[in-house]
């Protein structure tokens, strides 16, 4: 019999109790031991659990029952999360997260402290929620040299994409629908500005390349400046725009990252992804692309993740696994976004044809819809590096031009398409 | 160092061959050790290979090869596939395989047999290629009830589909197409009759269920009979034809499983796999759907597949991986698939309208594109048993209509459309 402490009591944690509970033949079948919950952690009581006898507030009688092998961390932020776990993984007891944000800020350190200790780091819920991503990343695709990785990271984005998409819905009404139905939470700035698609980039990042990526190296762009003239545009273009994680290798050892809204083909299978569901596309050098998709949070299917790494401790409770990457990445590893070269959807107020083609040479101009608002975009199709646009984009202002939005569009594995004029 | 032997140099052979060569950094660096090829058995000879020194047509050599630690078995077929890995088994030696058909008729046994001798029988690569999937399936979703299974699960056939639905191409002509880009043998019976995908489906069965299922208790149905006005019909119902493998657990513990071509809605991922593309969709209990998406097929993809289980074999020399179902299933465990309840697509000639709404209610008519065909075509949409639908269409045939064709829709993880009128 393996005992687990689990760490914090809301939704995915009281999630983790329900599936060890409701699955314990099957946890038995596949680890071959029996897995009993021995402490609960949380400040708040739970006289209805059916665990309600194991709930403690005290983080030292989990630390210190040398019985406890395992520790599950579902509390999420970094303080104390991260004093804890560190803690747990010193103390030689394996421990399992979801908390994405721990890992992208911690995880280098914390997977030294497991391999020093030889104790497992976990942390497959973390990215994609269910969605099994991190273990086929690290195992199945091992005899791969992983080349590019783009992601739909966050359900409750694409859910608001897709409101604005299929229902012509506004951004501020799709989120305060997203509200009601409990997908985006009050303060919804950590999904709607990327920083929770930029942390799990970083994660698949650290671990497809080796070495960590902190958010704060990446460039962020959220969703709330999207318009439904732009999700129009994007209609006209052939695609739909999606909020997507990109990261790719280049040839001279640097990665090349960014999380910010792109317009997507629509035969791209990224762009069949709607609703609360997430996607994560794999370009290996042996595979070719390879795709993972279902439900990117919630209660169970979060859940579940944790409670398979839970069972991946229990059967390797000798032999450690191999997940690692380092922290020594060179200063400039992560390039400069603004020298990343990318082609371009650019929305103008009124008919700039004349300006836009001085500037520009010959662009893709997409119809309007809504001939009404005055507004026309146009699609630089060739990838030029982010700098030289920007740079045309301020001279077409000079001349007078108002540039409203500019989105990305998404190349993976496009070779044709990476002809860049610098 | 490791030392590997490699049972077959065809496509899948010579590729493990290159990917092992390609990725001995990767390979050290997941399984902290070196992998050497010491022997490739195949009949004929390659004085090309880099590994031409390493060549045998001996089985023997390799089987009584104390330092031969893992067997890769690429050979193909039954015999004398299954007597050599079954001795290598028995000799202490992990297999890995990307043999579908020996898995499929033969997999109980072998994983029995390594059982008993504590190595690994591991075999990604018989289903998806370079899709994780088997891995995933027995791992990431251990928390899991798997509830349903649904797949394209061949390459060549959903090629072929797609030939016909985006370029009206007719069955005949889209097979040769695929013969003369080699997505296609010569003989294409075992990927057009449903054959491959059959063993495929069998295999997922096993792991998800935990019980053997052998092809021949499946029963297949291949895409030759489907016709261009099918295809019209199924876009003017909302969605594709597409050549799916399906298995369901029932509440009484048996399972439906069929391998058939199948209705898909527009809105379901699967509709959006064309081409050599493969996609396994899992509906678990706590995770819901997750999707995998790949190439199925291929020699890069499927050999690194390959290597990846090789990999894990070398990481788990001591203990063994719990990949296991039994062959202890009941003699009814797979419900006949007259009893299994479907909603099902009709095209007959001429206007039968009367007859059929006489026979079967209230029936969904499609509009036909091509009139002039004099063809018209309807769904029962509500499911019936399929032996409810035979009768009643043996009773339209008695009423001197024509039946061309039948085509059942896909419904998975549809509850609400679950009642059946028996």
């Amino acid at each position: 019999m393996v005992n687990l402490a689990v760490m914090g009591h809301g939704v995915v944690g009281s999630g983790v109790v329900e599936v060890v509970l409701s699955h314990q033949e099957g946890i038995k079948r596949h680890a071959h031991e029996e897995l009993n919950i021995k402490y609960v952690l949380d400040l708040k009581e739970f006289p209805d659990s059916p665990v309600a006898d194991r709930f403690t507030k005290n983080f030292d009688d989990i630390l210190n029952d040398p019985s406890v092998e395992i520790v599950v961390e579902v509390m999420g932020g970094l303080h104390p999360a991260f004093d804890f776990v560190h803690k747990c993984l010193c103390a030689g007891k394996s421990v399992v997260t979801s908390n994405k944000e721990l890992v992208a800020a911690k995880g280098a350190q914390l997977l030294a402290a497991a391999k020093e200790h030889n104790v497992n780091f976990l942390f497959e819920a973390s990215v994609g929620g269910g969605i099994p991503i991190i273990r086929p990343l690290s195992q199945c695709l091992a005899a791969n040299s992983v080349l590019e990785i783009a992601g739909i990271l966050n359900g409750t984005t694409n859910f608001i994409l897709t409101q604005m998409i299929d229902e012509n819905m506004s951004f501020k009404n799709a989120l305060a629908l997203a509200q009601e139905r409990g997908y985006a939470e009050r303060d919804p700035s950590a999904d709607v500005d990327g920083d929770d698609a930029c942390r799990k980039i970083c994660i698949l990042a650290a671990l497809a390349f080796g070495k960590h990526v902190y958010p704060e190296q990446v460039h962020t762009e959220g969703i709330s400046d999207l318009s439904l003239s732009d999700v129009a545009f994007a209609k006209e273009w052939g695609g739909e725009i999606k909020l997507i994680g990109h990261v790719k290798r280049m040839e001279n050892g640097q990665i090349e990252i960014i999380v910010c809204p792109m317009f997507v083909k629509k035969n791209n299978m990224m762009a069949a992804i709607d609703g609360v569901f997430n996607g994560i596309m794999v370009n290996g050098d042996a595979t070719g692309e390879v795709l993972f998709y279902g439900k990117g949070a919630g209660k169970l299917p979060t859940a579940s993740a944790v409670v398979a790494d839970v069972i991946d401790c229990m059967k390797h409770r000798q032999a450690r696994k191999y997940l690692f990457w380092s922290d020594d990445a060179a200063p400039d590893y992560v390039q400069d976004y603004l020298d990343r070269p990318t082609a371009m959807y650019v929305r103008v107020s009124g008919n700039a044809a004349e300006q836009v083609e001085a500037v520009f040479g010959h662009v893709r101009w997409l119809a309007n819809a809504d001939a009404a608002s005055g507004e026309t975009a146009f699609i630089i199709e060739k990838p030029l590096p982010e700098r030289t646009i920007r740079e045309k984009l301020a001279r077409l202002a000079d001349m007078g031009v108002c540039v409203q939005n500019t989105v990305r569009l998404l190349h993976f594995n496009a070779e044709e398409n990476e002809e860049v004029i610098a």
